[in-house]
């Protein structure tokens, strides 16, 4: 393990992105996107994937200095080209266009094509929820999921966040994949030397496994839910919802369409389909900000069934984490990670990132 | 069991509301409404309500005969009062306005405060569907399930609907509650005297119980997922998006607030609030009916664990069960609601249910 400073940790992505070409603007945010992550507990969607966004703009799937276009819009809806793009780019242009068009008609739904990997979908919803509207985002991703009675993966861990702006500083935070959990979890217990729990993930004879390495060879992910009696048909829905939403509204990749995803950076171009929504509750009943906060409140003072585990409101994990991250002022990574990203800095000739303290 | 007539189930529904002073479209958009879920398979939310609706109306906290009233509305939205007509009545008044928008702009996003009990989810969004457009529906509900951690239920059963058209005929129809499963999942293994799988209910102590007569006495259902270790907090997060969309925003009653449900009908007036979007899929790439049929095709294809246990798609299980009921022109209904009926025949002076076929 090792801290690395959150400047730090932005400088070394910024300056790693600029290298292999990117312009000033998408580097920033790119690097802004995938620290979010990291300084909000989900490691998995920050400096871990950074090196298959390079690898993908050095064997051209993923085009920076391009520009995402509207190819068809009405006065609350958009259809978005991202020109393979970084993710950060199109979903700014996307997200200020659905928020544009939420603060004339009272809402904004836009979906976007040939788009790449967004990073964390409540960066997104977050974006609009800064400006006092109900934000949505979703994605679809490479096939990892088996559809309940499936042998094999069909959709993706296919997010759904939706973030809104509550009195008092709160913020309702969801950002959830539709799977029961994401493979880093398998990976976790895989190192603990741990079996999983059943209804996580299946084996290549489409059974629930518990045996972890099996799970991870396997990458046959079971839906929210589980197995068919614990109604995972119900996660395989909600996946399937996110993909009718994004690819298949948007007309990118979809599905079993979609590439596998590897740092290797030798799949193609992603295109992949996203789907961002600015909806403006001052639209309704006055007083949305308050019932939000009370209900966010009436959550943390239920009684808990274990007095030293309380009831949490959506995204009061990560907002611990963010002060914890915050008042740090560093990021930990794993020592592995550190290698990755120095041997990165090696290849690509940038300044190492510089490590404060390591354990 | 008992075997009745359809046509005889709507005369028999639409008599009665009649009697208690409903006037006759209202009182035929409910029969038909409940009638739905009993020909889609779902009785929980059929004839098996029908008394709780009499109820509510005869106590007054339905009054049938009053009229929605858009409250507040934009280009893409609106705010609608239902003044506690029934169900039925407001929904379809909100969809319509819903509907009416997305013709003009793309989307209309629609939340209802004042309502009642609107029967199943996806006859609304359907209602979408059947006119092209890409159909949603949400509703909050009695305080029944437990937040993760929380030893009180604090949310509904919320379910989200979302129903859209395919090409060839086919449509995807997700219609689902976010609690792992409905009550009447855990009165039919009380029955059957079997236990409950884990992840269903918990017990007075806050902790899972697979004892079916303790889950149905505590009525403390667990979010989909189940235990925190099977990321129960999605489903919980999950309910919670619901009631942002349908209480928090309207301004009806949410959450905790919200009156428990029983045919006595004395829980005073429901104010429940309800949230219906239309969206139209033209608005983005062409040929989204084609691309959501071949996902349709190639769910249904896929390797199944099971050989005799064929992979489904959305909405599979509903539209086989309202074929089946087409083509025999009957729905069957237990020992227990036939009674029910004829009890609530004589207390009304209605006509009672021709039973066809008893066994």
């Amino acid at each position: 393990m090792g801290k690395v400073a959150t400047a730090e940790v932005l400088r070394f992505m910024t300056d790693c992105l600029k290298t292999v070409g990117t312009n000033a603007k998408a580097a920033r945010q790119t690097a802004e996107l995938l620290l979010q992550a990291d300084r909000l507990g989900h490691p998995s969607h920050g400096l871990n994937r950074f090196e298959y966004y390079i690898n993908d703009i050095v064997s051209g799937a993923c085009t920076p200095n391009k520009e995402p276009r509207v190819l068809k819009e009405t006065a609350s809806t958009a259809w978005v080209d991202a020109h393979s793009v970084l993710g950060a780019t199109s979903s700014h242009f996307a997200m200020d266009l659905a928020i544009k068009k939420a603060k004339t008609t009272g809402i904004g739904w836009v979906t976007v094509k040939g788009a790449n990997h967004f990073g964390i979908a409540g960066w997104w919803a977050q974006k609009a929820a800064d400006q006092g509207f109900i934000g949505m985002a979703f994605t679809n991703t490479s096939p990892l999921m088996a559809p309940t009675r499936s042998k094999e993966s069909a959709l993706g861990t296919n997010p759904i966040a939706v973030v809104a702006p509550a009195a008092q500083g709160e913020t309702f935070y969801l950002d959830m994949a539709t799977t029961a959990v994401a493979v880093g979890k398998i990976e976790m217990q895989r190192r603990k030397g741990e079996p999983l729990p059943p209804g996580w993930a299946q084996g290549p004879d489409g059974r629930e496994t518990t045996d972890a390495d099996l799970a991870y060879d396997t990458a046959c992910l079971m839906p929210l839910g589980g197995g068919e009696m614990n109604s995972g048909y119900k996660g395989y829905g909600l996946a399937a919802m996110v993909e009718l939403f994004c690819g298949i509204s948007s007309g990118s990749k979809y599905g079993h369409h979609i590439r596998s995803w590897s740092h290797s950076g030798d799949g193609g171009p992603a295109d992949l389909g996203h789907c961002f929504v600015a909806l403006d509750p001052g639209c309704f009943a006055p007083g949305f900000g308050d019932r939000m906060n009370e209900s966010m409140q009436h959550w943390r003072q239920l009684k808990p069934t274990d007095p030293s585990l309380p009831v949490l409101a959506p995204g009061d994990k990560e907002r611990k984490a963010a002060a914890d991250t915050d008042c740090r002022g560093t990021v930990t990574y794993l020592q592995q990670q550190l290698q990755a990203s120095a041997a990165l800095a090696e290849r690509l000739q940038v300044k190492p990132m510089a490590v404060e303290e390591t354990d």
